[in-house]
């Protein structure tokens, strides 16, 4: 049977979606459950990984420290795996992890800026741990330069190198090209993480699959910002349906959800036309408010001045274009009135 | 540009997730709005088609007439299409939706049931309408029967046969196979219509584009049954990212969903567990409740006896073997433990 490994992003990324609310607790129990459903791999913690809890990323319930504990000791067979983001996690964060002994670490980076990741890759590896280069927004670099910077992953010493469609903004034909690329290119498992503002994160997934992939993200009830992720019970049905071996058991994976992760929920993971637009402009999802403000403003349309963004390839940090891309809007809006 | 053309079920398909329960005046408003934005087919009416208002399928609340009335007032340049399910549906149905203007007709019938469409499809044509052949639960069916089948329809004088995944049980890869084989056996355009319990509805959109279909269905905010359709916004984004012309103004069908469609959804358009399991199994929605009873009179999971009702490709109208089914499930229980 053909092997897919699973890392389930549950206690990670659906953080985004729950406000990064759970205790030390409930994150133990929910991660007994996800273990003894057969998951091998999960990823916890604040959303925005280790070092996220803070003023700017919204703090968590509790600590790095109290979750890593908690997660440790509910665990028999599953690993624990931590995200790191350069800039916001540090490695004084990750040996907090290593005290509790946590398996693997992503080290997270934009899609164009792979080598901020180089010390934090060494140190994990010098350590014994697992380390996965993890890029970020890659539909925002054309293949060439996604297969560049996943070579500096792997150059770095990284067991296996993910591209993230961190915007859900991929259609399966490009998740195709570049996941075809990166396996010609790099000689280690290559990774592939789902968002699903355009509806594809299952379609995009069995994309990657079928073009390499060999270890893909999910999360139960697809909990995480936005549209969210892939639905992680859903893709073991249909991965069951077409005769991969997940190793998870379909039907304590769906008593999860029902038991552990509904309850938890805010708002149910649709997708809104706020997601859709943030998918099919390829912009960040914390550009929202902001562009609504200024659509308000200068009297555009919000969506028009997000496709702007999304066409200007803006990165987080770049708010300030906001208000100059809705002024150009409202401008070329005048002439064309007047 | 590549075109597609789109048939929109909101209205029909979508009634069944909101009871049938839109009057008339909904209806137009809706179909006007749909009109505006460029939509130019609609398939309206009780969610089980024309004569689907009864006891059995559920009383819409208004009459087939008076909806007939309200859309063919509301639509200016986008054309009427009913549902007839022979079985449910009669040609006097017909006849009255002939009497607003009715362009199009989609006769449905079981995939391995083709043969019951012949008279509808030959009164459609002699009476100058658009006649398309629906094979409903196509997933129950091999390639070879899904292809005579639809040969079967184009032999009445279908103008259009389309290949309906009604379970929302395929993934792309059989999409692929019998989308190619239909395209490669019958001269007429091949269409596709999905449901989204695998959360594949637009993946296997583009799946079946992709092998040859030119017609594809939607419904805006996915509404429908269970997991629902595909969500026809988030479609018209994707085949707009990759280069089709669909002739819909993504914006303004965005604004349908959330002026006219979100105030009346009874519940969010997510995969449940139902759901998932319905697609999973390839079993009908309708089977859900009587195989939760049977389960928990024979102490079996109710997942089960759907997996096993779908093995064994179980109908509509064999409801009698859900209790079958868990009375040798209980047995084999008992003799594995014993």
């Amino acid at each position: 049977m053909k092997q897919i490994r699973i890392i389930d992003a549950t206690l990670r990324d659906g953080m985004h979606a729950v406000s990064h609310s759970l205790s030390a607790e409930q994150m133990g129990a929910i991660a007994q459950r996800l273990d003894e459903a057969g998951v091998t791999t999960i990823e916890i913690g604040h959303g925005d990984g280790i070092g996220g809890s803070s003023l700017q990323y919204g703090f968590a319930k509790a600590s790095d420290r109290e979750y890593f504990a908690a997660v440790s000791k509910a665990l028999k067979n599953c690993k624990m795996d931590v995200l790191l983001i350069p800039g916001i996690g540090t490695i004084e964060d990750l040996k907090v992890a290593m005290e509790y002994n946590v398996h693997t670490v992503r080290v997270a980076t934009h899609v164009t800026e792979a080598d901020v990741a180089e010390q934090h890759i060494n140190f994990a590896k010098k350590n014994g741990l697992e380390a996965i280069g993890f890029l970020m927004m890659s539909h925002m670099a054309p293949v060439e330069k996604v297969v560049e910077q996943a070579k500096l992953m792997e150059s770095y010493g990284a067991d296996v190198v993910y591209m993230a469609d961190s915007g859900g903004a991929m259609v399966p034909d490009e998740v195709k090209a570049k996941i075809s690329a990166l396996k010609a290119a790099i000689n280690v498992p290559v990774g592939f993480h789902a968002h699903n503002n355009l509806g594809l994160a299952v379609g995009n997934t069995l994309a990657a699959i079928e073009t390499g992939a060999t270890v893909v993200d999910g999360t139960v009830r697809g909990l995480g910002a936005g549209a969210g992720n892939t639905q992680l019970e859903v893709l073991v049905a249909v991965l069951n349906k077409m005769g991969y071996d997940t190793g998870i058991d379909l039907y304590k994976l769906m008593d999860v959800g029902q038991e552990m992760i509904d309850p938890l929920m805010h708002r149910p993971q649709i997708i809104s036309n706020d997601a859709l637009v943030i998918g099919y402009a390829g912009a960040y999802g914390s550009f929202l408010l902001h562009a609504r403000r200024a659509a308000e403003k200068f009297g555009v349309d919000a969506r028009d001045i997000l496709m702007e963004l999304g066409r200007r390839k803006t990165v987080g940090g770049q708010e300030d274009l906001i208000i100059d891309v809705a002024i150009e809007l409202s401008k070329q809006r005048k002439q064309n009135v007047g």
